[in-house]
């Protein structure tokens, strides 16, 4: 990939992405092995007029070691200076943009036990940090480069060099990004998600009925005056950013419990290093009655018994089919790029941003309101190319907004 | 370099340097662009038996960006959450393993009042661990590995490729680390500093006399009770280690009231990312009154205005110039390397290891007893071929014991 072109990534993650401010401190998470890029992105930022960069250098690698390697006991707690040092950046209002490439079988074989342990202590740890970031208090932006393990695993017939590549091609393709001016056409993509958002807040169907040819079926109930988004939005100071590079999706609030039926995933998930495949759970009354996986089913099961609200739901979005990472027809094995191929739910904590007045409301109100709340919020896909969409209304009148995978109204 | 000869030299620093025990947390610093020797060290330690290894990840450039670019005032205060995490590390009992690989002009043409403010606030918001460093609580150990730009700088008619692997080479011998068992050619270096301590503690010279054909001509009153040190030691907990990886040294307390006369540096002084070259500082009763510097001599003014304990002495070390380093001849620019080529003096504070009972001491006592504090420790090197040393004992008889550039008792 050239200079120039990996130039015009950084810049759209720091000026669009973050749309980082003059005078902001700017936080970078990005893995030892990405130190090129990382560099440009921090060299963006202070271009953008950062008054400081922190980089979190990560290793994949080393978080690997540890599990396989550490003592049991460490799984069991988080350190305090790391939820310190979230808190500093936080009061400084410091926009964080992260850059992963994980192996998306970087944890196999690890134990699921220690994976869990470990989750469940920086979940708790670090709520109040992920309430800010959900809440629309924090900017942040999230991007993705390849890995040579990530490569292998989506183009695992060809080279290193020749997958790397590929892969590069594939996610600046996806994320908008290999255009002459891609904040440009991130700017034009924005207004596509308007007409969306405008006519199914309008709408304020009470329920959703999902339907695929996979055999998902499920009825989910929206909360009272949910809110559509899609395309970014604006931070609670008022600053547009695009939390997620890319962005296809446009998604609401579920009531935690209104869900039954069942739902099957149509794509593997990579959750915690691992890949869990052909994922099937039921719901009723919001809750998950059961659930099943061809595949590592022991990390499904310790995402669902993390605590009560990883048995509901915390999400609903659609994307259409004709989406680019959609038709492209790459199965990417990461959340970032699949979820917007395809429309998905999340298991556990809503976005406050889903419901009127969200960022203002405790807690207590938002699950009073029918929002979900919990340590986790993973996102899994089970869109199809004959995904069908009703809409129900409080009348019982029923719309048929998004057929063989398309939006059609 | 081959993969051999590296994991010997990891696992050096590992079992003789910071000599980890089974159980023990283990925390590296080292450069993102080291991170294949990074991580043999960590596999090291986790064979060792370490419970944990935390690797914290640096990146000089990043670091001169930072100075380039980052708002002024980042330069005044210390984070935190820093501090936070090193108290975390400490209470935890953990070992510290450096890899350095400093570019030694890497801060060249950076602001030196930003430098010296970061360097202020940093030495106090970590007095506390650097306390516990020195006072022999906490276990930790240094080494280098070669940068390209350091390479450049000590080899400049040679290639990138050429220089690194001389610098590789050099270190590894000047390390005593090119050996087939380096472990155990460390356990009989260590001998060979016994002697040299048991006959120096045993005279309790009041004072020394230093001359060189440089023109250094300075006697200094070593503290009561004072103790030579050299070849390692003990933690209070009882466990050898080699904090240094090379170490040639035999070192001691001055008294910080008595140092007169002038002394002439044989070496240019990589500090603070800056190389000062020509250093001569006179000192009368212990405080330097006059000080000069052909190059960078802005760098030596921070040094050494940073506070009243880095007017005075805190160290003086004796290196034969026989010993490998000084051997190779070479010039490496940093200081791990060229204190071990050459007789040298520290600015700042005392190790309590060097006085009788000084682990015991609070900072007043050992103030009383003449030793020095301050927020630096930074040595200066100068010894030459020529050099000699007169032991001046409390009846004001003399011995040469050290001459021509050698111990000759």
């Amino acid at each position: 990939m050239t200079e120039a072109k990996l130039k015009k990534y950084a810049e759209l993650l720091v000026r669009a992405g973050g749309n980082v401010q003059k005078g902001q401190l700017v936080v970078i998470n990005v893995d030892v092995n990405d130190a090129r890029f990382g560099r440009m992105v921090r060299d963006c930022a202070y271009d953008a007029g950062a008054s400081e960069v922190f980089i979190i250098w990560e290793d994949d690698s080393s978080v690997r070691e540890r599990y396989l390697r550490a003592d049991s006991s460490v799984f069991d707690t988080f350190p305090e200076w790391t939820v310190e040092r979230f808190r500093h950046f936080d009061e400084s209002g410091a926009v964080y943009l992260r850059i992963t490439s994980s192996d998306p079988g970087l944890l196999a074989g690890t134990d699921p036990d220690r994976r869990m342990r470990a989750a469940k202590a920086a979940s708790i740890a670090t709520k109040p940090h992920a309430k800010l970031m959900m809440d629309g208090t924090l900017r942040w932006s999230v991007c993705a480069v390849p890995s040579p393990a990530w490569a292998k695993t989506v183009f695992p017939d060809l080279t290193e060099e020749q997958g790397m590549e590929r892969l590069w091609e594939s996610i600046l393709k996806g994320a908008r990004a290999d255009g002459e001016d891609p904040i440009a056409d991130w700017k034009a993509h924005k207004q596509s998600f308007v007409k969306k958002v405008e006519y199914l807040n309008k709408k304020q169907f009470t329920s959703l009925r999902l339907t695929t040819g996979l055999g998902t079926d499920l009825t989910i109930g929206l909360v009272k005056n949910h809110r559509w988004v899609g395309g970014g939005g604006k931070t609670k100071d008022g600053v547009e950013t695009f939390p997620n590079l890319p962005t296809e999706e446009v998604f609401t609030m579920p009531d935690r419990n209104k869900a039954n039926g069942k739902v099957v995933a149509s794509m593997p998930l990579a959750y915690n290093g691992n890949l869990i495949e052909d994922i099937i759970i039921e719901f009723k009354d919001g809750r998950v009655t059961n659930y099943s996986a061809s595949k590592n089913e022991e990390s499904l099961k310790n995402m669902i018994e993390m605590d009560e609200g990883a048995h509901r739901l915390g999400e609903v979005a659609l994307v259409a089919n004709s989406s680019p990472i959609s038709q492209m027809g790459i199965l990417f094995y990461n959340t970032l790029f699949d979820e917007n191929a395809s429309a998905h739910l999340a298991l556990g904590r809503a976005y406050p941003k889903n419901i009127e007045g969200g960022g203002e409301m405790t807690t207590e109100a938002l699950t009073a309101a029918g929002g979900n709340d919990s340590l986790i919020h993973v996102d899994f896909m089970f869109g199809t190319a004959d995904l069908r969409v009703i809409g129900i209304d409080e009348n019982g009148n029923e719309t048929v907004f998004f057929d063989k995978g398309e939006f059609v109204f």
